[in-house]
C-alpha cells in the first residue's frame, strides 16, 4: 500500500492513509464532513457524466418529488444552499423539463414545486448511481452504525437553525 | 404535509423544519453531510471575511502544520481533493506567504510542504472562527455522541478507498 519510489530509508515516506495527524482538526465536524463530500461528490459526478447538470440537482429534485407543491423557500433550507444558489438549480431542472414552478395563488411571493413525469424518470435514473455511489459507505457501516450514523447528522443539521428561526 | 396545492383556506403553510418528508434521500448519507457542509462552509465564509481565501484553505493549512513535510498527494488524499483543486489550495496559501513547497531531495517529483510562521499565526486566528462556527453543532451533541459521530465518519471516509488503491 505504501509507495517506496527510489527512497532510501531515511527519506519521509508516503504516510499510511488516515493515519496522518489531524492536529487541531480533530475536532471539526465540518473537516470530517467536507472531505467525504469531496470524495462522494466527485464520483457521482462521474458516475453521473453529465456536464449540464449542477451539484444539488439529484437532491433538490427528489426533495421536490417527495413533497410535491413543496415552496422554494423550504427546499433551500432542506438542501441547505442560499438563495441565488437554488434558483440556479430550479432554473438547471426546469431547463431540462424536470421540475416547474407555480405561484401561490393564495400567496404570488411563494413559488410551489412540482417535478414532472420527466424529472422523476430522470430521478429514477439518478438514483440507482447515487446509490452505487454510496454502496461503499453503506457497507462500511453496520444497519445499526448507519441509524446512528443519520440521526446524529440530523442533530447536526438542525443545530444549524438554532437562533436563526424566525 | 400533503400537497393541496390551489386550495383556500388549506394553502401549504411553510412546512416545519425538519419535518418534510425525505423520499428516497432518507438514507443517503452524502445528502445528509451535504447539506450540513452547505451550511457550515457558508457561515464560516461570512465569519472568516475574506475574499481572497479559497475553500479548503483552512483544513490544508491545518494538516500541514501538524504533519510537518506532509506530501502534496497525502493532502490531497487527507483533505478529499482532486490535484486540480489541491494545486489551487496551495498556490492560494504560498501566494500568502503562508507555506513552503520543497522537492524531495530523494524523490524529485514529490513536493513536501511546510507551513511558515505567518502561516502558523493565520492558523491560529482562523481556528477561533472555526470553532465559533461549529459551536452549535458541538452543542447539540453530547460528548458520547460527538465520539460516536466522528468515528462514524472517519469509517465512511476510510470506505472511500476502498479498492481504489495502488
Amino acid at each position: 500500500m505504501t509507495s517506496n519510489v527510489k527512497t532510501p530509508p531515511s527519506d519521509i515516506q508516503d504516510e499510511p492513509k488516515g493515519e496522518i495527524n489531524l492536529g487541531i482538526l480533530d475536532e471539526i465536524i465540518g473537516f470530517r464532513i467536507r472531505r467525504i463530500q469531496n470524495h462522494l461528490s466527485r464520483s457521482f459526478t462521474a458516475l453521473l457524466n453529465q456536464d449540464d447538470l449542477r451539484p444539488g440537482v439529484f437532491s433538490s429534485l427528489a426533495l421536490v418529488a417527495a413533497n410535491p407543491g413543496l415552496s422554494q423557500k423550504t427546499l433551500a433550507r432542506e438542501v441547505g444552499f442560499d438563495k441565488a444558489t437554488i434558483v440556479a438549480v430550479l432554473d438547471n431542472m426546469e431547463a431540462k423539463g424536470w421540475t416547474r414552478r407555480q405561484r401561490s395563488t393564495t400567496d404570488r411571493r411563494r413559488h410551489l414545486l412540482f417535478v414532472t413525469p420527466k424529472g422523476q424518470e430522470a430521478l429514477d435514473q439518478m438514483a440507482i448511481l447515487v446509490r452505487r455511489n454510496e454502496a461503499k459507505a453503506h457497507a462500511s457501516l453496520s444497519a445499526e452504525e448507519q441509524d446512528v450514523l443519520l440521526r446524529l447528522l440530523d442533530k447536526v443539521y438542525k443545530s444549524c437553525f438554532v437562533d436563526v428561526s424566525e
